[in-house]
């Protein structure tokens, strides 16, 4: 950020009165501009003890396999952004979303939340981002070819609960920096 | 929004190629400009029983009780953030931060989420944005004087909840418009 996005003027990052960290602040019209994280919603979507994967056909990643999921909209809820992302990756549609699973992601300022859910009637098909779509049971997972920590994660996660049947939220911190990309 | 933050030049708010709605696009270097909703991460502190809670210094809502909750900053996670907030609005350290309450709040583009934890040594003070703090029972909660509906209702939910030593995790939207002040 180098201009104000209200007036046009330059910005400096200066620490403002009562704050205690940088901001980026106009030197004409002295508003302060703040940044914060982004939060991605997404789906599992369950049908017949198979979870529904995108392969993606964008980059980052793009031919790794991933849950439906994507950067949440403003005037949306978290529920209605997960099952809007299922929609637009893999034209499917989903009921009862229940909150599965949260991770941070401090290094790149990101919060996922994803929702376990039922996929309807078992029926989906391929959005613009992906390349293909596809129900797998856990021993057929392309589990080599995950695309984020994340996602890997969560599919471990959930076939390991769906032996007993109990779900809890969890919330854990991912360093991807740390990790690598699988 | 009016100007691009990198080059300064005028924006123009129009649907990006591949895209379903309108973003703050540069007239000049074209960069698209995205704008999305903002987490506010909080705690709700037990103490033998009692919640901590502070009496806001600021506006919006000055003079009304809240729970310890602000804006997640960039490169913290949402257990960091809400222990920071409770540092500086409570001067109170916490410890066995659980999620307990996930609201969205559609119309003002927020999520919501309130970490149920422990009060470490019962202690606590007045930070610079609270008037006073103090650890409340059910009984001689100031209900009439919460600051806002998320708050109101995780109290209640809290202390229900504890009669049975059950804490599930929630999500529910809350419509601002619709419901006043409370």
């Amino acid at each position: 950020m180098k201009f104000c996005s209200s007036c046009g003027n330059r910005v400096v990052l200066r620490i403002p009165a009562g704050d205690d960290r940088e901001r980026h602040i106009c030197t004409s019209c002295e508003l302060i501009h703040y940044s914060n994280p982004r939060v991605i919603v997404g789906c599992l979507p369950v049908y017949e003890g198979r979870v529904l994967l995108c392969k993606r056909a964008i980059e980052p990643r793009r031919n790794y396999w991933t849950l439906p999921a994507g950067f949440m909209e403003n005037g949306e809820t978290t529920v209605q952004g997960a099952a809007r992302e299922t929609w637009e990756e893999a034209r499917a549609r989903v009921s009862n979303l229940d909150l599965y699973r949260v991770f941070d992601v401090p290094h790149i300022s990101q919060v996922y939340m994803f929702y376990r859910c039922d996929l309807d009637d078992g029926e989906y098909g391929v959005g613009p981002e992906s390349l293909e779509t596809e129900l797998y049971r856990e021993d057929d997972l392309p589990w080599d070819n995950i695309a984020f920590p994340v996602v890997y994660e969560t599919l471990r996660e959930y076939f390991a609960d769906a032996t007993d049947g109990e779900f809890p939220v969890r919330v854990s911190a991912i360093d991807l920096s740390a990790r690598g990309a699988r």
